[in-house]
């Protein structure tokens, strides 16, 4: 029996072409041996996506064939209409993100996933994104617009308005930025459930769930809960040190596999810059105490930026507000799910690792109540 | 960088007191140290999954309180009984049961979990899996009865008359005996969601996509399913050589961990022969066959049956439809669910293993259309 790796840190789980997570050289790959720089400035999320299920980046005709399969699944089918109307509005958007997929997705037997629906999974996200944000607002769901982009047509639905370009251009950088990473825990869990033979609506559903954890991609929220109670760059040094003081962790610093910069901090902290003035002034100096102060408490701990820090920036200065920053989140990722779900078909192993048992040895106990 | 192991096969994930699968000498021990074989003859569900709870049975007044509190949760709430409601009556019960449960667990924030919600969890589920069924067989959905067990109102929500003595006793055994077995793939998906701070529904919900795989939960329907091709006894030897000529698997052989007979399997084999008695001897010839065919094709593995085969003939005995078996296996794996969540939030650590990448290292790739 091998040693306990709590965490399964540095276990290989599987091997890959979907991204990788170069944590050494401070570089992200996706599929196809794209470094993310070279993704960064012009990709739209759908070419992202393409690119992930296929293993290169699509031609005009092919893009144009994804974006129109794309629009024609942004309609909820009616139990995931009903589902979305039967939530209360006040809940968690990501609670009701998992119960309307798995509603979507809801089908007669077993279903073998595909790319197809994989496609259409991640096209409606959006959809129940938005309409979950406009009911929590009051406002009437709208429909989607087949003519808009897949970024250009969430803010469409949220707004009721055509976002401006650089609001389009902003969230396109996000949601290709995070539609991959390796074998995160929301993907991991996705190829776990896939490994049993279940279907993909399993999967993208258990990752979803995953997904919404504070240590996972419920972070860009602390992180940008924590900007909100910084405030000001000139408070940042006083409220780091007291609440270091305090025994608190910094939102938005350490990841298990990066040993430097995230690539995809620097991107989104050069697109804040632009994007979110003040809010970036507030988050440099804020990263620079942070740091500081990380770098003095644990010297031998590689206490990077991760990427949930800046995107808290990026997403606030796109005007999405918080609570969905989550769910946009799992908007992105649901295309590299699929892709990992996808990929590991190939080579179906069901996933079950093994325990060590910390109980007592099987002796003499008290019995059941009816043979007392 | 260790070696790939696929499948995790071996590598430890968790150190676990809620049980163990001593896959060497057929044994699997409930917490506290119960081996199978004593909770299975006389404990009720209610009990057993205190014991996986609590660490012990509970006495009479700890039993009553557990079975009051539950017959006290087993009421849908609104979003749940929309989501219901507006469920196709034709689609797999599991995809109903992962929707609903969502749908009743949704809530504001992020709630830790714990040991009422993990209760209450567990107590709607015959709620679902009942409707799920009168629904599909166009009947009215009818209430709990807070004066029955776990087991017999779930009968009774099924078929509105209260089940004969031996047929809950049945149905009890079962999900007695179903109710935990160690780092499974559907349990280990729920400590992976776990892992990453997220609530207890998440990780439920996440487990039921991960049960419904053939390769897992899924296996006791596919177990009916041969048999009921097989049909009579006189005709197992030609159906499986005819079977494993054609390079199809039996369903109901095998594990990953056990390398001597499933002690599962043994106490449901006593147990049909009583039961089933007809389709008891279906099944007796079929193992027989098997497990000859196996051992002579694989020499080298341990062929042995598992829980999932004499489950089939079981649960046929107790009237069960078979498209609700793997309802029926999450109906009791969900108190072991909750009970491993439970457990790893002592120690959260988020699960995030490595990958090793197949792809291309980076280089000259065809740009994005923009940059063309």
């Amino acid at each position: 029996m091998p040693d306990f790796s709590p965490g399964l840190e540095g276990v290989v789980a599987a091997e890959t072409e979907v991204s990788e997570v170069d944590g050494a050289n401070g570089r992200l790959i996706y599929r196809g041996g794209y470094l993310i720089e070279d993704l960064a400035p012009t990709a739209t999320f759908e070419e992202v996506a393409h690119l992930l299920w296929h293993g290169e980046l699509p031609n005009q005709a092919e893009l144009d064939a994804l974006k129109k399969q794309m629009a024609a699944a942004r309609t909820l089918t009616e139990p995931a209409q009903g589902a979305l109307d039967a939530a209360d509005v006040s809940v968690n958007p990501m609670d009701v993100l998992r119960t309307v997929v798995s509603a979507q997705g809801a089908s007669k037997g077993l279903p073998k996933p595909d790319l197809d629906y994989a496609i259409a999974l991640t096209a409606v996200f959006p959809t129940i994104v938005a309409a979950t944000w406009r009911r929590s607002q009051g406002k009437e769901i709208l429909k989607p617009r087949a003519d808009l982009g897949h970024a250009a047509n969430l803010l469409w639905m949220m707004d009721g308005k055509e976002p401006s370009a650089d609001r389009a251009r902003w969230v396109e950088r996000y949601l290709v930025l995070l539609a991959d990473h390796g074998l995160n825990a929301s993907t991991f869990t996705a190829r776990v459930i896939a490994s049993t033979g279940s279907d993909l609506t399993s999967c993208v559903v258990g990752a979803i769930g995953a997904l919404k954890g504070p240590a996972h991609g419920g972070a860009t929220y602390a992180a940008r809960t924590m900007l909100d109670k910084i405030g000001t760059a000139d408070n940042a040094e006083k409220w780091l040190h007291e609440a270091h003081a305090r025994g608190e962790r910094f939102a938005g610093f350490g990841h298990r596999v990066y040993r430097t910069y995230d690539p995809r901090a620097r991107i989104l902290r050069d697109l804040a810059k632009a994007e979110a003035p003040e809010l970036h002034k507030t988050a440099a100096r804020t990263e620079e105490v942070a740091l500081q102060i990380l770098h003095e408490a644990h010297p031998e701990r590689p206490n990077a930026t991760n990427v949930d820090f800046w995107a808290s920036v990026v997403l606030t200065g796109a005007d999405i507000p918080k609570e969905l920053f989550t769910s946009l989140f799992a908007t992105s990722r649901v295309s590299g799910w699929t892709a990992h779900v996808l990929e590991a078909l190939k080579d179906l192993r069901i996933i079950r690792p093994a325990s060590v048992w910390i109980g007592p040895e099987p002796g003499k106990k008290p019995l059941p109540i009816a043979q007392r």
